[in-house]
Protein backbone atom coordinates (compact mmCIF):
# COMPACT_ATOMS: atom_id res chain seq x y z
CA UNK A 1 0.00 0.00 0.00
CA UNK A 2 0.85 3.44 -0.49
CA UNK A 3 0.33 6.24 2.15
CA UNK A 4 -1.00 9.16 -0.08
CA UNK A 5 -1.84 9.74 -3.92
CA UNK A 6 -0.36 13.28 -5.26
CA UNK A 7 -2.28 14.52 -8.65
CA UNK A 8 -1.04 17.25 -10.25
CA UNK A 9 -3.20 19.33 -12.64
CA UNK A 10 -1.58 21.77 -14.94
CA UNK A 11 -4.00 23.57 -16.82
CA UNK A 12 -3.27 25.86 -20.26
CA UNK A 13 -5.21 28.18 -22.37
CA UNK A 14 -7.03 29.59 -19.14
CA UNK A 15 -7.99 32.57 -20.64
CA UNK A 16 -11.57 33.38 -18.79
CA UNK A 17 -11.69 35.85 -15.92
CA UNK A 18 -13.59 33.58 -13.61
CA UNK A 19 -11.01 30.67 -13.69
CA UNK A 20 -8.95 33.39 -11.86
CA UNK A 21 -11.09 34.43 -9.60
CA UNK A 22 -11.07 33.53 -5.90
CA UNK A 23 -14.98 33.47 -5.64
CA UNK A 24 -14.65 30.86 -8.11
CA UNK A 25 -12.42 28.55 -7.08
CA UNK A 26 -14.17 28.35 -2.91
CA UNK A 27 -16.51 27.02 -5.20
CA UNK A 28 -14.96 24.43 -7.19
CA UNK A 29 -12.90 23.77 -3.99
CA UNK A 30 -16.57 23.02 -2.19
CA UNK A 31 -17.80 20.66 -4.77
CA UNK A 32 -14.44 19.00 -5.11
CA UNK A 33 -13.99 18.03 -1.42
CA UNK A 34 -18.47 16.85 -2.11
CA UNK A 35 -17.40 14.95 -4.93
CA UNK A 36 -14.52 13.21 -3.51
CA UNK A 37 -16.37 12.55 -0.76
CA UNK A 38 -14.21 14.13 1.85
CA UNK A 39 -14.44 16.54 4.51
CA UNK A 40 -12.72 20.16 4.67
CA UNK A 41 -11.18 21.63 7.82
CA UNK A 42 -10.27 25.28 6.78
CA UNK A 43 -9.94 27.11 3.91
CA UNK A 44 -7.97 29.92 2.80
CA UNK A 45 -7.13 32.01 -0.44
CA UNK A 46 -5.55 35.27 -1.70
CA UNK A 47 -5.29 37.07 -4.62
CA UNK A 48 -2.79 38.85 -6.03
CA UNK A 49 -2.80 42.23 -7.55
CA UNK A 50 0.25 42.32 -8.91
CA UNK A 51 1.33 40.63 -12.16
CA UNK A 52 5.23 39.04 -12.57
CA UNK A 53 6.35 39.70 -15.93
CA UNK A 54 8.17 37.55 -18.06
CA UNK A 55 11.70 38.97 -17.49
CA UNK A 56 10.66 38.41 -13.92
CA UNK A 57 9.96 42.44 -12.51
CA UNK A 58 6.64 43.37 -11.30
CA UNK A 59 4.68 44.57 -14.44
CA UNK A 60 2.63 47.80 -12.30
CA UNK A 61 0.57 48.08 -15.63
CA UNK A 62 -1.50 44.66 -14.78
CA UNK A 63 -3.60 44.72 -11.74
CA UNK A 64 -5.46 41.85 -12.15
CA UNK A 65 -3.02 38.86 -10.62
CA UNK A 66 -3.93 35.20 -9.90
CA UNK A 67 -5.28 33.69 -6.89
CA UNK A 68 -4.02 31.10 -4.79
CA UNK A 69 -6.41 28.92 -2.80
CA UNK A 70 -5.96 25.97 -0.47
CA UNK A 71 -8.19 23.81 1.52
CA UNK A 72 -6.96 21.16 4.93
CA UNK A 73 -9.10 18.53 5.04
CA UNK A 74 -9.02 15.70 6.87
CA UNK A 75 -8.07 13.79 3.64
CA UNK A 76 -4.81 15.80 3.36
CA UNK A 77 -5.25 18.80 0.81
CA UNK A 78 -6.19 20.42 -2.20
CA UNK A 79 -4.32 24.04 -3.58
CA UNK A 80 -4.61 26.36 -6.54
CA UNK A 81 -2.70 28.53 -7.93
CA UNK A 82 -3.14 30.63 -11.43
CA UNK A 83 -1.56 33.11 -13.59
CA UNK A 84 -4.09 35.00 -15.62
CA UNK A 85 -1.12 36.65 -17.49
CA UNK A 86 0.19 33.23 -18.65
CA UNK A 87 -2.92 31.77 -19.00
CA UNK A 88 -2.28 28.58 -16.47
CA UNK A 89 -3.98 27.00 -13.93
CA UNK A 90 -2.27 24.34 -11.47
CA UNK A 91 -4.53 21.93 -8.89
CA UNK A 92 -2.35 19.60 -6.39
CA UNK A 93 -4.54 17.29 -4.83
CA UNK A 94 -3.40 15.20 -2.41
CA UNK A 95 -4.72 12.36 -0.35
CA UNK A 96 -4.39 9.73 1.98
CA UNK A 97 -6.67 6.90 2.73
CA UNK A 98 -9.24 5.09 -0.12
CA UNK A 99 -12.06 6.58 -0.22
CA UNK A 100 -11.59 9.80 -1.88
CA UNK A 101 -13.00 10.05 -5.80
CA UNK A 102 -9.88 11.06 -7.54
CA UNK A 103 -11.22 10.33 -10.96
CA UNK A 104 -14.41 11.98 -10.53
CA UNK A 105 -12.85 15.10 -9.11
CA UNK A 106 -10.33 15.02 -12.00
CA UNK A 107 -13.44 15.01 -14.69
CA UNK A 108 -14.99 17.48 -12.60
CA UNK A 109 -12.46 20.10 -13.21
CA UNK A 110 -11.91 18.85 -17.20
CA UNK A 111 -15.49 19.91 -17.80
CA UNK A 112 -15.76 23.17 -15.39
CA UNK A 113 -12.04 24.83 -16.17
CA UNK A 114 -12.81 26.23 -19.70
CA UNK A 115 -8.50 25.16 -21.07
CA UNK A 116 -6.84 23.83 -24.11
CA UNK A 117 -4.55 21.43 -22.37
CA UNK A 118 -4.54 19.54 -19.60
CA UNK A 119 -1.35 18.08 -18.02
CA UNK A 120 -1.89 14.97 -15.29
CA UNK A 121 0.54 14.19 -13.19
CA UNK A 122 -0.08 10.87 -11.02
CA UNK A 123 2.68 10.09 -7.87
CA UNK A 124 1.98 7.64 -5.50
CA UNK A 125 3.51 9.08 -2.02
CA UNK A 126 4.98 6.94 0.63
CA UNK A 127 5.06 3.03 -0.49
CA UNK A 128 4.63 1.12 3.07
CA UNK A 129 6.17 -2.21 2.93
CA UNK B 1 10.76 29.64 -18.50
CA UNK B 2 8.38 27.49 -16.53
CA UNK B 3 5.62 29.35 -13.93
CA UNK B 4 6.59 26.98 -11.11
CA UNK B 5 8.34 24.07 -9.60
CA UNK B 6 7.41 21.74 -7.46
CA UNK B 7 9.48 20.00 -5.14
CA UNK B 8 8.01 16.39 -3.42
CA UNK B 9 9.90 14.78 -0.43
CA UNK B 10 8.94 11.56 1.21
CA UNK B 11 10.64 11.02 4.19
CA UNK B 12 10.22 7.30 5.96
CA UNK B 13 11.59 6.32 9.11
CA UNK B 14 10.64 9.42 10.91
CA UNK B 15 9.89 8.14 14.28
CA UNK B 16 10.79 10.80 16.79
CA UNK B 17 7.26 12.43 17.87
CA UNK B 18 8.75 15.89 17.77
CA UNK B 19 8.50 15.46 13.86
CA UNK B 20 5.15 14.89 14.09
CA UNK B 21 3.92 18.22 16.35
CA UNK B 22 2.44 21.19 15.07
CA UNK B 23 4.94 23.25 17.44
CA UNK B 24 8.10 21.86 15.23
CA UNK B 25 6.34 22.46 11.88
CA UNK B 26 4.87 25.58 12.92
CA UNK B 27 8.87 26.50 13.80
CA UNK B 28 9.98 24.29 10.52
CA UNK B 29 8.08 26.19 8.01
CA UNK B 30 8.91 30.06 9.11
CA UNK B 31 12.57 28.93 9.26
CA UNK B 32 11.80 27.50 5.12
CA UNK B 33 10.36 30.83 4.56
CA UNK B 34 13.35 32.88 5.79
CA UNK B 35 15.89 30.36 4.10
CA UNK B 36 13.58 30.26 1.10
CA UNK B 37 14.11 34.07 0.58
CA UNK B 38 10.07 33.61 0.75
CA UNK B 39 6.95 35.73 2.25
CA UNK B 40 3.92 33.83 3.83
CA UNK B 41 0.51 35.21 3.58
CA UNK B 42 -1.05 32.46 5.87
CA UNK B 43 -0.51 29.94 8.20
CA UNK B 44 -2.55 26.59 9.01
CA UNK B 45 -1.86 23.53 10.69
CA UNK B 46 -4.32 20.89 12.48
CA UNK B 47 -3.73 17.78 14.59
CA UNK B 48 -5.49 14.75 14.11
CA UNK B 49 -5.98 12.67 17.04
CA UNK B 50 -7.48 9.58 15.30
CA UNK B 51 -4.55 6.87 13.51
CA UNK B 52 -6.39 4.95 10.24
CA UNK B 53 -4.81 1.29 10.92
CA UNK B 54 -3.59 -0.74 7.80
CA UNK B 55 -6.62 -2.13 6.76
CA UNK B 56 -8.30 1.77 6.30
CA UNK B 57 -10.50 1.57 9.97
CA UNK B 58 -9.32 3.97 12.79
CA UNK B 59 -7.42 2.22 15.69
CA UNK B 60 -9.52 3.45 18.88
CA UNK B 61 -6.30 2.10 20.65
CA UNK B 62 -3.78 5.13 19.15
CA UNK B 63 -4.70 8.45 19.83
CA UNK B 64 -1.44 10.30 18.94
CA UNK B 65 -2.21 10.99 14.86
CA UNK B 66 -0.20 12.93 12.27
CA UNK B 67 -0.52 16.43 11.86
CA UNK B 68 -1.08 18.62 8.75
CA UNK B 69 0.60 22.47 8.18
CA UNK B 70 0.26 24.50 5.41
CA UNK B 71 1.61 28.02 4.36
CA UNK B 72 0.47 30.07 1.67
CA UNK B 73 3.06 32.16 0.31
CA UNK B 74 3.53 35.18 -2.24
CA UNK B 75 5.58 32.52 -3.92
CA UNK B 76 2.93 29.87 -3.76
CA UNK B 77 3.15 27.19 -1.01
CA UNK B 78 4.36 24.96 1.18
CA UNK B 79 2.37 22.08 3.04
CA UNK B 80 3.65 19.73 5.28
CA UNK B 81 1.41 15.88 6.19
CA UNK B 82 2.45 13.59 8.90
CA UNK B 83 1.88 9.49 9.73
CA UNK B 84 4.06 8.71 12.82
CA UNK B 85 2.06 4.96 12.60
CA UNK B 86 3.75 4.51 9.70
CA UNK B 87 7.10 6.49 10.15
CA UNK B 88 6.26 9.24 7.28
CA UNK B 89 6.84 12.88 6.97
CA UNK B 90 5.64 14.38 3.22
CA UNK B 91 6.88 17.97 2.55
CA UNK B 92 5.67 19.20 -0.81
CA UNK B 93 6.93 22.92 -1.91
CA UNK B 94 5.60 24.35 -4.56
CA UNK B 95 7.41 28.11 -5.97
CA UNK B 96 6.66 30.89 -8.83
CA UNK B 97 9.32 33.09 -9.77
CA UNK B 98 13.23 32.35 -9.54
CA UNK B 99 14.01 34.30 -6.54
CA UNK B 100 13.34 30.72 -4.22
CA UNK B 101 16.45 29.45 -2.96
CA UNK B 102 14.94 25.63 -3.30
CA UNK B 103 18.33 23.72 -2.52
CA UNK B 104 19.22 25.65 0.70
CA UNK B 105 15.28 24.72 1.90
CA UNK B 106 15.73 20.86 1.09
CA UNK B 107 19.36 20.84 2.98
CA UNK B 108 17.96 22.41 6.09
CA UNK B 109 14.63 20.05 5.66
CA UNK B 110 17.53 16.90 5.13
CA UNK B 111 19.13 18.24 7.96
CA UNK B 112 16.64 18.83 10.37
CA UNK B 113 14.58 15.97 10.18
CA UNK B 114 15.71 12.91 11.66
CA UNK B 115 15.07 10.31 9.53
CA UNK B 116 15.89 7.02 7.43
CA UNK B 117 14.91 7.58 3.99
CA UNK B 118 14.41 10.53 1.73
CA UNK B 119 12.85 10.66 -1.30
CA UNK B 120 12.86 13.63 -3.49
CA UNK B 121 10.28 14.63 -6.75
CA UNK B 122 11.43 17.36 -8.90
CA UNK B 123 8.90 19.10 -11.25
CA UNK B 124 8.52 22.14 -13.61
CA UNK B 125 4.80 23.41 -13.85
CA UNK B 126 3.97 25.04 -16.37
CA UNK B 127 5.95 24.96 -19.27
CA UNK B 128 5.46 28.67 -20.98
CA UNK B 129 6.20 28.94 -24.56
Amino acid sequence: MVVGNSILLDFSGVVDDDSHSEKTWKEIISKLVEIGNMNMLHFASYKFTEVIGKEGAVDSKQQNGGITAFALLSESHISVHTWPEFGKVMVDIFTCGSTAKLEDMIEYLRTNIQHQEMIITRLERGEQT
